[in-house]
């Protein structure tokens, strides 16, 4: 094996926390710290070192990616193009609507500074996105349905949290298995938005807080419960805490078309997670290889996964792609 | 849109038949013509001109990419590199074994006459290649697992009419269903070839011979047969007629694993397909869409799915893609 690719990670998160751990999980690459905004002393890691934000304003030569692991709100808007002007970077940028003016700040910083950027991975964008363009390109008379969930979200979840009589709860997204049924099934339902998830919430009520009257107040919660049927579940601090610690996600992309009169082709990709920001992680991962290969290559500039050939992902050599996965 | 993609077809079968077809679905494309070493008057197109195999030798400059339809035991391991040394061509070379060598002999050939030869494409080896490649890539630390079907074997079938007693039959390949439900529950089971799949076949007897003998000669066929649970229907001429037709196939794969200790993570890919040779011929058009990308951009040499960037094969612009599938 040749040196390992050298990694820095910005921000120390659930998903910072993933990349450390799937780090490990990786022999060609290899950690070089966690640089943080917070005092590094108080960065509780698994093992690696943590230093200032700062650090890396110095332009340090021993590091080859790093992994962005900010949020899409604030943090990446700045830190991406920031960085992106002194070291290949890969972040998680997931505002879908923003994503080209991300791009072309990430590309025109990546491309003065000779780095290389994959923005906007992880697996929705990312793997999902790659599954809606491979389905289309491969079956181009058809439908393209994604559907989420499990999978608890954040979003919905602080909703939750926000109404009064609350005081704590999660909620979980749920794909509908009637309306996956009709997708794979060829038929190619007009589905509303009703027919295409539910959700599930989990709440633990204040001393004395009604119960039907937080019930009505959450599922009639106009853009994030009214669309949906919604079911609210009582529970205990004790229960919340024992089985709503996780963070599962998932989801569905599903490609049903056909290729000639009547001749259906269905094309589906699944994601079952019991961690999404371990999976995110690893993702984030795998296209740091990538960015460090192409960066290596002289493929300078903004990337997304559309632009990442798929065997750069592997740590093995074209050889042994070739002699072995084909 | 700019000038169209022009498109040879080698070899006029199921699939040729099928890159036809696709074709049609688009439009960024257009078929010159159809090359065949039968006469071609005799071929039998859904609309396009049919001319002799000999025509390509004289090096035609109105062609971007030849498909080639012929089989991988004796016709491709011969065209792919001889057309390759004159034409871009994408292939569907599925003798997994001699792969790198067919890869060899290609890349040499392209090489040469500054061609772009994608190989190895379809289903498995390809899509099922991919998928296997991006799982083992992100989450490294699991097993993957490929189950093929519900599926007509061409193999499989002719073996079962080559047994004495059986006038015409044809053979599934089924994946099996516990296996299957033990993988996407993240037990990573270690699964014997019996227990993966299961064999269902459909047999019409010769007048007078033994339902009992050609059973039992075909669930005791070593290889075959005998290494898996197979049922035997016997039927009529005219129900083989009616329901036995079509080349359905598809399958799984499933990636099953861990990103830390005890948290599992799933990722199934899955294809249902009515039509086999449909299928294969759409992804061997949208590979030679990117194969015509890649030689203007002067990628010249043998390449497989692994080499492929993803937004190559959208008729789609990268802007487009990011705004709207990403």
């Amino acid at each position: 094996m040749s040196t390992p690719i050298r990694i820095g990670i910005v921000g120390y998160g659930n998903l910072g926390r993933g990349v450390e751990t799937a780090l490990g999980l990786s022999p060609d690459m290899e950690l070089v710290g966690v640089f943080t905004r917070r005092d590094p002393q108080g960065v509780d890691t698994v093992g690696a070192q943590a230093f200032p934000m700062s650090d890396l304003d110095r332009d340090r030569d021993d590091i080859d990616v790093l992994i962005l692991c900010g949020g899409s709100r604030s943090d990446l808007p700045e830190q991406s193009p920031a960085q992106a002007a002194r070291y290949s970077i890969v972040d998680s940028y997931d505002n879908h609507a923003r994503i080209p003016e991300h791009f072309a700040a990430v590309d025109a910083a990546a491309k003065a500074g000779g780095t290389t950027a994959v923005i906007s991975t992880g697996w929705d964008p990312g793997l999902f996105s790659l599954n809606r363009v491979y389905g289309e390109a491969i079956v181009p008379q058809g439908s393209t349905y994604t559907f989420w969930g499990r999978g608890l979200s954040q979003g919905h979840s602080d909703a939750v949290r926000r109404v009064p009589g609350v005081a704590a709860g999660v909620q979980y997204t749920l794909p509908s298995e009637p309306a996956i049924e009709r997708v794979r099934a060829g038929e190619n339902p007009e589905l509303s938005t009703r027919e295409r998830h539910t959700r599930e919430c989990f709440v633990v009520l204040e001393e004395g807080a009604d119960a039907e009257t937080v019930r009505n107040e959450i599922v009639t919660m106009p853009d994030y419960f009214e669309p949906y049927d919604t079911t609210v579940h009582f529970i205990t601090a004790e229960e919340l805490a024992r089985d709503h610690q996780g963070m599962p996600h998932g989801g569905f992309v599903i490609r049903s078309g056909t290729t000639s009169e009547g001749t259906k082709q269905v094309i589906e990709y699944r994601l079952a997670l019991e961690s999404n920001p371990e999976f995110t992680a690893s993702v984030l991962v795998a296209y740091a290889r990538a960015a460090a290969r192409m960066n290596r290559a002289g493929d300078v500039g903004a990337k997304t996964v559309y632009d990442v050939a798929p065997g750069l992902l592997s740590p093995l050599s074209p050889e042994e792609l070739r002699a072995g996965y084909l």
